[in-house]
């Protein structure tokens, strides 16, 4: 058999592995979105079959023998679409057989009664109810960082489950550029000249309207809905079953504008960038996204760069004045554009703007480095947690439930997890100063309701590779510089000062 | 091993497969309901690769293996859901191993072709474009006969597909003598002193309200909308994704009362079969529903039987008068009673009345044995069909589209299906008739909104065997007697007469 056979028959196992993913991502939709509550049960079970069945797919000891044969080649030298697959393949197949059994297992039973006390614990804000749970979290994700092994630390192979290649030194040496900037326009801001009127936004708007709103926008900046479909759910997201199928899931508030439709934009971004990959090579790594942060990079730019600039609005605020007349008719574009862009220090993450955002990232991604490290012990989070929120953010925690136990991602295992949301805005400010270097004028484009030149740009430089080139290297490749906090803070500390009447 | 422990292993592995399933029937649901146009290639691939994955899991050598263990043991014994499984999954596995590759890969290509064609040749209303892929679906269906074997004729093979244990020449029993019946209640009908007037049904019926009272109709008879939900789809089905999870999927039409409603109380009606199935057994024979036959039997029993009786409407005819005002103020409950109950004979099965209904199914079953059997051509097929149509229904087919052109079943190869829809009906009228004697007051029951006696002894006798039981032996053991056509045609000369003003 020649390398050129195992490639074929390598690459059509895991395609067919992958449609086990697509199906399992289809019920996971229906779940979130129409399942009625009887059917639960018989969800889970569907999802563990399907779940244990792509697991024995890809594990299957001929997807090695067709790696090994691929990797002495040709196919696996030079930089080609093939010889990404096989690195990608390869990199997959080691991890899913570097776990026993066993320890997947243990795994999965601690995730589930780790998961449900913290929800008891959030709820009762008591963080000694949870610290038990988190030590033996730990001790297992130590443990998994062993089992996959790592170069420099533990916390890195843990890391490299959401963002392949990216190292805790590497995201450090950004992140400490970035926030002493960040502190320091944010207490700008705090005691600036003026402030966004953000009552603007939280004035009755018909729910029926917002969603046509919400399909205007997105349909307006390239999300085709021939190929996708809005629906709503507790918990906004973005799916994709395959090429041709990629939907967003929403919310919408009776009493906020902004909440529903930026939301919206942001799963659209990601949407977009599925939709873009490349469809020959769907369910290898050359087809699907390359990271969390690279995903992130694309929301974020059309919720951000693109959904919150004056431009946008110059298109989009008119048709929505006239939409919603009774709470809009007396607002300016201008009034209405900061309000977009009001920045303020608050507890949550999930609920903080682009100002803030960031720093509550790097307050977590210090503590859980520490924690996997051991150089934090688990009872002293809360008392690391609260010093630290007062140094980036000037706010006092008033109880856990505001600080250390507002996330689920470490009741569930997930370390190295929040670095991918800061590295995505990292990389939608670098992609987006760099669009905008070679496509002058894309601000104005927007104030004429035209994004095509931004969207075939994002497709051309990021979308098409898929994982063919990691994160890093697809940021060399695409701004000629490697990832670094200054586009970032360049761009809100333009946009945020001009807003707040700054210098 | 213990056979104990084969017939673990064989069920864990027959329930696991069977996730498959589940997992191919929400893929098929949502391209129904909710699908983006362009995500039909990417459902088909996920479509394939289920069914191919799972046909792999079923035909597994190990199946074969555990269930030789269990047949040679006592669990095979007897009468308990055991031995029907053991039962059941050979039946399975010998009919899934009977075909080889080539020919299953031959008849999924003609059928597509096959299927397209007779698209073209309805629209245009040419038979003769159709009928050389006719011609070979009919070769390759004697080829199937001959792969699975049979003891009489080759048509049992194929009926057994969908009526496991039914034979042509049991079911001929009871349709010879059912037909001249029909036929001459028929004539009564077309010369009968009154008829019911149809356009009481079909005036404006506001689409939101028609959901509205379905939903309301249907949750009444008993379908539990915390375990299943209505959509909206071009062809109506019902479809089950493991206990707790059914689904209606119907359509309304704005100037017809009758057909939306109809449609979702017979949609109903197989969820509340799949409801009352034993939860325990589900992805297992004794889980399953025992054939397309018995099925129908109860989707026809709840739309028929009940939703067209003078009880149900004497609870819903004051609460559609209510909703539908302006549609029905002025009309008498009798009136409204007897409209539903119309009766006309037409060229079209799917369109056709209770009265009507049976005489099509008979003349298909007639013309597709004779095929099968060689004993008619195909090209004489419009003749032979125009000639019994004139017989039947005194009606002459004025175009093959009204005609033997009508219906897609014999182009995707179902040969031996026709015939189950009529012994749903005859099954329904028999089960019908024994609740009545063992439940005396049934009617006054649905009179007062009560449902519950039928439902509980529906699930008592029926849902709950599942495939325990095949048809014609489950009929015995409810009703102590073999299918007949005799309740069913004592039913329908009863009630129309009645409301036909004869003798």
């Amino acid at each position: 058999m020649t390398a050129r056979d195992s490639y074929r028959q390598l690459t059509e196992h895991m395609k067919d592995h992958w449609m086990l993913w697509s199906a399992s991502f289809l019920a996971e939709w229906d779940q979130e979105t129409y399942m009625p509550a009887g059917g639960g049960e018989s969800r889970s079970r569907m999802l563990g079959m399907l779940a244990r069945l792509s697991h024995e797919m890809s594990t299957d000891p001929k997807v090695d023998d067709w790696l090994s044969e691929c990797e002495s080649s040709d196919l696996a030298a030079g930089d080609t679409i093939e010889a990404a697959n096989i690195r990608g393949l390869r990199r997959l197949y080691d991890r899913r057989t570097k776990l026993p059994k066993e320890f997947v297992e243990k795994e999965a039973e601690l995730k589930s009664k780790a998961r449900q006390t913290w929800v008891e614990a959030r709820k009762k804000s008591d963080f000694s109810l949870f610290a038990p749970y988190l030590e033996r979290t730990l001790d297992l994700q130590r443990e998994k960082a062993d089992l996959y092994g790592y170069e420099h630390e533990a916390y890195d192979a843990l890391i490299d489950e959401f963002e392949p290649g990216a190292t805790a030194v590497e995201i450090e040496r950004v992140f400490q550029s970035l926030l002493p900037e960040l502190v320091s326009l944010n207490a700008e801001l705090r005691d600036a000249p003026r402030h966004p009127d953000i009552g603007i936004l939280k004035r009755p708007y018909n729910v029926t309207k917002q969603r046509l709103f919400a399909e205007i926008v997105v349909d307006a900046i390239g999300y085709d809905f021939n190929e996708g479909r809005i629906d709503e759910v507790a918990h906004p997201f973005c799916t994709s079953f395959g090429p041709g199928d990629h939907r967003i899931c929403t919310r919408y508030y009776p009493e906020d504008l902004a909440e529903g439709l930026t939301g919206a934009v942001h799963e659209a971004g990601h949407a977009l960038y599925d939709m873009g990959l490349n469809r020959e090579e769907y369910g290898l790594p050359c087809g699907d996204a390359m990271s969390l942060g690279l995903h992130e990079s694309q929301s974020r730019l059309w919720e951000n760069q693109v959904g919150r600039s004056r431009g946008f609005w110059e298109y989009f605020f008119p048709q929505a004045q006239r939409m919603f007349r009774d709470s809009l008719q007396e607002v300016t574009l201008e009034d209405f554009y900061h309000a977009m862009n009001y920045s303020a220090p608050s507890f949550i993450r999930v609920e903080a703007d682009e100002a803030t955002y960031n720093l509550h990232i790097m307050l977590r991604f210090d503590i859980e480095r520490a924690l996997i490290r051991g150089d934090l012990q688990v009872a002293d989070i809360p008392g690391e947690w609260n010093k630290r929120f007062k140094d980036y953010f000037g706010l006092e925690v008033d109880r856990d439930s505001n600080g250390c136990l507002q996330d689920v991602h470490w009741s569930i295992g997930c370390f190295g997890y929040f670095p991918t949301y800061c590295l995505g805005n990292l990389y939608s400010a670098q992609f987006y100063a760099k669009a905008n270097e070679e496509l002058p004028g894309l601000e104005s484009d927007f104030a004429h309701g035209d994004f095509c030149r931004l969207l075939k740009w994002l497709r051309e430089n990021i979308h098409i590779h898929g994982s063919r080139y990691r994160s890093a290297e697809l940021c060399r490749r695409v701004t000629g510089k490697p990832l670094s906090h200054q586009p970032l803070i360049d761009y809100l500390r333009s946009k945020y000062r001009e807003i707040y009447g700054i210098g």
